[in-house]
């Protein structure tokens, strides 16, 4: 009878797989870098840290925009550290928008789980790529670039968007000039914009100077 | 009247932009590179081009694992070439089962869109780390691991998995092992499985030897 | 005397050196992949290849932001293809701008070798940071930030631009906006800008619709 | 005489040096991250933390499977953290299998140094790709791919395996399946292996339920 | 009146904005890793991280080699951490000479700001590529490649030298060579220089053996 | 009876395997891009192009230096095409040497078959790291620094050099310095070494000029 020492052998085999990383899930307390946070204690990782729920929960689209995003990058869901993936939950009313943003750190797909979604991004020699999505119709926003969606139907619309990295980021164009305090004659000399609408805009969404 | 002279300078500056790179829409027919296919010469380029429907339609689950896997990787949906992204559309009929399987290139994240899931991966250290999934859960497959997916209520159950890479390939254990040539006694040898049960699963799946 | 024999092992063991990539000049005439443009064939590379002129020609200030940006990014140089690296010329005459914009492939170190040159980026979370830069002083803006340049003296000014890539991208806000054919009410929709903001900057960029 | 001067300007010149990071020697108790372990601190660099004795002993095949893989991955040889590269040694007695398993973190290089080692592996479109492999023969085994060795001759084999990572990682196939918790029915429904053959594996290798 | 309710959106969807890392500025006495220094706290970055001012400064070329590098690298200017990026000062006085080297992290761009300098690096198949730049010529050095620049003119010359890292490295020849302890005999048999050569050398640079 | 159904839901999904890029066997004749070589056809890759012989044969070592290496690289073994591996063959007759030299393109580490080696690297600071190695150790040399190898015992010495690339490249110090038409003066100039010298080199080892 053989078997007890085939056992034995792997047991020994699969000690040097203690230090193997398969993942590094966030220790968000721990140390940064470039690449990611620093990953939790192996002993300590749990199915848990590989699972989100937040997703499932409609996001509250009881605003001006008539939209909601919520994400599930690495500082929502620390599974992904390290892994280069992660993903998006947009929640559209009727007449909902997600105004011109950038994600700086990632491509994007969209996946139209439910209603009718008007997508769009530009490129770099300013062509427009505009399409109207039904569900189940992906689209690719590549990284970097302006884009948008908009409900096109006449019901709610709900999409995932998945970012091929834990940390996609977001700079959403209207924050960026108008929720700060950037100086209005700087944004006017910088973006051709009348004095006027900038100050009108932020006045809108909390900007001084 | 100075802004005839703003247009004039912006179309010399744009003219750099030509050759810039934001995409790079797989030219199927083209030579492929380690990094990826070659790039569609930018005045083909079309917005159906970063679009792709086929996930809309629900895959054929008149199967005996009553499953199907639907991608839209980079051979199916050339936009995401160089990006470093792509999905699949996984149906799932009561009782339908996703067998063991890893993507060697790229992690991936599932999202439920429709019924229960039951999932799970195995890690180095050969920890199963196991969930039931409801709709709008999220679970993250750490790159080239083991994993499966399972149908776990009583409905059908819809879902879509997105990947870090535009080309994450797939491994269905069972075909690697029964569905080709590989000589029985050759995988007895390295899997420490009966013959009969190796010979009953080629049976099954095609495989000859 | 031994020396002659040491000559003919060098010559075989050089022999191995000739596949050896150090470089990848782009022939802008093959194929283009995600990684960069076919190399040119070694035979062929001379000198030359490893070397601009471009830059050392002062830009054409004579427009209406009075500002000139002349790139050597792989498009202009073929001797970066490859090597994550490249880098522009930026000419401001007085009260010359260089409106906001992102170069979604790099980061950006400015380096200011003539004048004064107002800087500033805006971060994701929104805030403004924003810098006056003399001769000498540098500042990196992070891949994919909006971010502009003014010219902040009594005098031109003259810096020059390097970029973690050789195809870093430049996507110019107004130029997204504004100069193609994105209907007006798109605009207005997913900015918040008043139509008759987006209808005079169409105006004046040379937009339709 | 001016040699003196000289050596006042390297020194100068050399402090910047101080801070080049030519390598990340690990610090196996501090912190690790996606990108590997914290650095040792460069003061306490020492040559032993390059160099490594322990492949240059025999693992004991004493045991079933008449086979002992000895790594020497970053946990045991720090020298190579961050650096994407890493080795092992391979040994196999008379009838000795190393069985089914992947490297889902790189791609291996096999070289042969001693007897005759039967390899394989299979790709995604379930091809095996088979090749008995003869004192200095080299073969190699894409990142996440199932493969095997096996020794092909009669008398002890000796191969050493280097891959593209100082964390290869190692998932070994009959372990992932059978040296766990996994249930047996969950293990039936998703790779058609019968119970019985299951139960029969999970005793030979400790596994459970 | 809408506005306000905007204004809440933007707050809730912003707070999702605090994790993403758009920069890692360095913090030095933290832990450092293979992809580079820790971040500091998002709270504690200002504007002065991301600027630099020591690249304005001229160096001391009042040395033998008349020559002076400066360099804002990740130790010296914490904001390019994990960016790809960072740049360096050269003064050149007549006759100064920055000797033999490489930088093993990095490809280089060099750009000459004021003067003339002699340049040239060697490929792997020993091929010489050397140019004489004047002001506003650029030239690329590929990566770990052994390279000089020499003045070439009557005038001091200033170039800034840019690089795809935020550490490059930077291995002088004759420091390697001659900087150290490295026995005499050592070097003679590792390089075929003569031990008169080798010691004449360790004696100006302050070597010893 | 329900297996064929299975069969068939298997052939459908496979289908989808076919562009699933599980390696690039190098095409040679095809273009090179930044990346590597393009791909072969699937249908031509045979398990030959995974499997190279060329390092079971000894080098010829009847040379002054006493030495010969055998590269596996991608030119040599096309398997390895954007794999991140690559591997060479050294033999050291008694009295052989590796004279110091440099792979822009990856980290090394070398395993010493058989014999004993005096190794050694230079960092950056120029602290030299010299080890001598017996059997079965190893020994890790950092991207594109200074090292060498030299036989260090009284019998011929056989170890083999893995990398983490599949192009690693290879820069030999004399040979950029000694083996072209590099000018005597512009050596002497940024090297240090005396004119007569560096036309002894040159004559050593074919230089010209």
């Amino acid at each position: 009878m053989i078997f007890p020492i085939l056992f034995t052998f792997f047991l020994l085999l699969s000690s040097s797989n203690a230090a193997v990383q398969d993942f590094c899930v966030a220790d968000l307390a721990a140390p940064e870098g470039p690449a990611g946070f620093s990953c939790k204690k192996p002993a300590s990782v749990k199915v848990n840290d590989f699972v989100f729920s937040g997703l499932g929960i409609a996001g509250n689209t009881s605003n001006i925009i008539k939209a909601a995003v919520t994400p599930a990058f690495v500082a929502q869901f620390p599974g992904v550290n390290g892994l280069g993936i992660s993903i998006a939950r947009l929640d559209l009313a009727v007449g909902g928008v997600v105004p011109f943003h950038t994600h700086p750190g990632a491509s994007e797909v969209l996946i139209v789980a439910q209603g009718t979604i008007c997508a769009g991004f530009v490129a770099s020699d300013n062509t427009p790529y505009l399409q109207t999505l039904e569900k189940g119709d992906i689209m690719v926003f590549p990284q970097g670039l302006l884009h948008f969606q908009v409900n096109g139907g006449e019901a709610p619309a709900l999409a995932f968007a998945s970012f091929g990295s834990a940390s996609p980021g977001l700079q959403i164009l209207d924050f960026a000039l108008f929720k700060n305090d950037l100086p209005t004659e700087v944004i006017a000399q910088t973006t051709f914009l009348d004095a006027a609408q900038i100050k009108k805009l932020k006045g809108v969404l909390g900007g001084t100077n």
